[in-house]
């Protein structure tokens, strides 16, 4: 768990794996913070512990709590799930936790990015900031300090030297004002060892993280991507998606092939109800939930785990048409849908609550 | 770590291995709180990172603080020990932490004893209990609950089938009053597969933990075990070290062995001073720290850990005495001393704040 000072992957010949390469373990953090999930994180808690239940039927799976919640956690959790405290302020493992790289030779080390809270969505993020660390020690792995401000959920990679991303968020002023996109680039480069940026513009309408990649696009293998979709002209997701496809049919991956895309129906416009936004406690400097607003939904937003994908639904006639849709183009992993609703709540979705810690060996 | 709910470590093949026998780590925590350790605990966090550090050098160490003191123990720390946010009441490891078992298969597990704190010491206990569950989350162990109270200190074995404690302490009223010396017997016998049971008489004088053995005496190897002494027939220490050498002169081991006995002289007596009891904060229902009060300074209260023997110094002229003897018991190993008053200040000393953590094999 030594910081390792003067150097980067790229030149140790470390990278990022992509989502479906074998993991060790996936790393959650438990809700509990009572503005941003209501009723004290209640609903939210049992939703991210069927979350938690799905994935640890398939790989092991680490759920990190304060001290406060760490009884209920223990008791609202399988047996298998290991339950560590490691208090941060909210519960987003994909954001302010670390991204794992390997070498290829079983070796595992892991990039701690900057973190500003999503452009400082809230005002504390003190211990968010130190979740990366504090992985790296419990795991005994060592760890990289990057010099940029980026959120896990920000970047998805096809394992092949491609990096996915999204211009709402990586160029947005809130990131990183002082640098240009070749210098954003360049630090993408060194530390998840991408030969090649794919450019998306927006981030999925309303989307609170400014946009993240990993609410509207992913890859599910090399030459293929997801993108949320909907057929309605008069959706203010038309545009976003409709440009994401335009801009996907044009690109070239890092081994120069053409991208395939699977359009994956979004679920009719959800929208917060006043039982919801009365249940999140209002605090200055927390992003407000107010009734009527539009959430984020996305079926991207999804996990895919050792020999399966847990995928947000909605209690939407969408729902099983993107279940199908995704179990046909992943016929090797056994998609599982989990009802979501209380963590979009809360401004993100299952990929945004998980981590993967990838094996060091793959065979 | 997974509780095993209906069984033993005895039949399952499980036993404590002695404590030289090969470490996978060192457990201990740190100390924090202000009725106990003088001045906010920070010359006590001195001491103990001091034992960290002399301990890290040898064999991998994690250290467990709560979330207040984590920043503060990662600073005090090498890089090499490993800090991790596990809550406790106070400090003492070895008494409200587990006891490792193994099967010499390569399997560990670990048994959470009933804790009371020391018969009540202090009123709240309740994160100390759980300790030994949580390093068992943490380590991915398995675990027996055993139906008895007991602290680790109270307990040293020879790894063939030996296990010495004291009366004061295991018969103590305030431990398992409902049980009688024949049942205490019997679950030592079922949670540490020890054969034999030597009952010791009494602990140090003045030992707060109501007589602990590992203050008193321990085996260094099958066979020899090391007694405080002092040859002052006027000290209330002289008459417990007499009796305990009397009895350990009769004794014949598992083996049907005599043993020998290693007598080391205490330091002269050790009185808290003004200044001492002045630092620490009177709470109610808080064992007090009175100017004037003998405390219980053994060099007995030393750790065994791969490769060395880390023993508590009092800049007392016995220091390099008792180190002497100890290290021409045990060649093999190397003798450091390092000063403990602040530890001893709040009760107990460096066996008391450490906890092995065997390794699964041996070889």
């Amino acid at each position: 768990m030594t910081r390792i000072p003067s150097s980067i992957p790229r030149t140790d010949g470390f990278y990022m794996p992509p989502e479906w390469a074998p993991h060790a373990r996936t790393w959650m953090l438990w809700p509990e913070r009572p503005d941003n999930w209501r009723l004290d994180a209640g609903p939210a808690q049992k939703a991210f512990a069927a979350v938690a239940d799905a994935i640890s039927q398939l790989e092991p799976l680490t759920m990190c709590a304060t001290p406060k919640q760490y009884r209920n956690a223990r008791a609202m959790l399988p047996q298998s799930v290991r339950v560590v405290e490691l208090p941060a302020n909210d519960a987003w493992m994909r954001d302010c936790g670390p991204t794992f790289v390997v070498n290829g030779k079983g070796d595992v080390r892991l990039v701690d990015w900057q973190f500003n809270a999503w452009g400082g969505l809230y005002t504390d993020w003190s211990l968010d900031e130190i979740v990366p660390q504090k992985v790296a020690e419990l795991e005994g792995v060592d760890y990289y300090r990057a010099p940029l401000i980026l959120e896990g959920g920000s970047i998805h990679v096809d394992g092949e030297g491609t990096l996915l991303t999204t211009e709402e968020c990586l160029l947005n002023e809130n990131r990183n004002p002082g640098l240009t996109r070749d210098q954003i680039e360049s630090y993408l480069r060194d530390y998840t060892r991408a030969e090649k940026v794919l450019w998306l513009g927006a981030g999925v309408y309303n989307d609170e993280t400014s946009g993240h990649v990993d609410n509207i696009a992913c890859f599910l293998r090399p030459g293929l991507v997801a993108l949320t979709w909907t057929d309605d002209r008069n959706d203010p997701q038309y545009p976003i998606s409709k440009d994401a496809c335009d801009r996907l049919g044009k690109f070239t991956d890092a081994k120069g092939r053409g991208l395939n895309v699977l359009r994956i129906h979004q679920p009719d416009p959800i929208l917060i109800t006043f039982e919801e936004a009365a249940g999140v406690l209002p605090v200055e400097g927390t992003y407000p939930r107010e009734t009527g607003g539009r959430m984020a939904a996305s079926y991207i937003n999804f996990y895919i785990c050792n020999g399966g994908i847990v995928m947000p639904i909605f209690d939407d006639p969408h729902d099983r048409l993107a279940m199908d849709a995704l179990q046909k183009a992943m016929p090797d992993r056994k998609v599982i849908g989990v009802p979501a609703r209380e963590i979009l709540l809360g401004g993100g979705n299952i990929h945004c609550i998980t981590q993967q810690q990838p094996k060091g060996c793959f065979s």
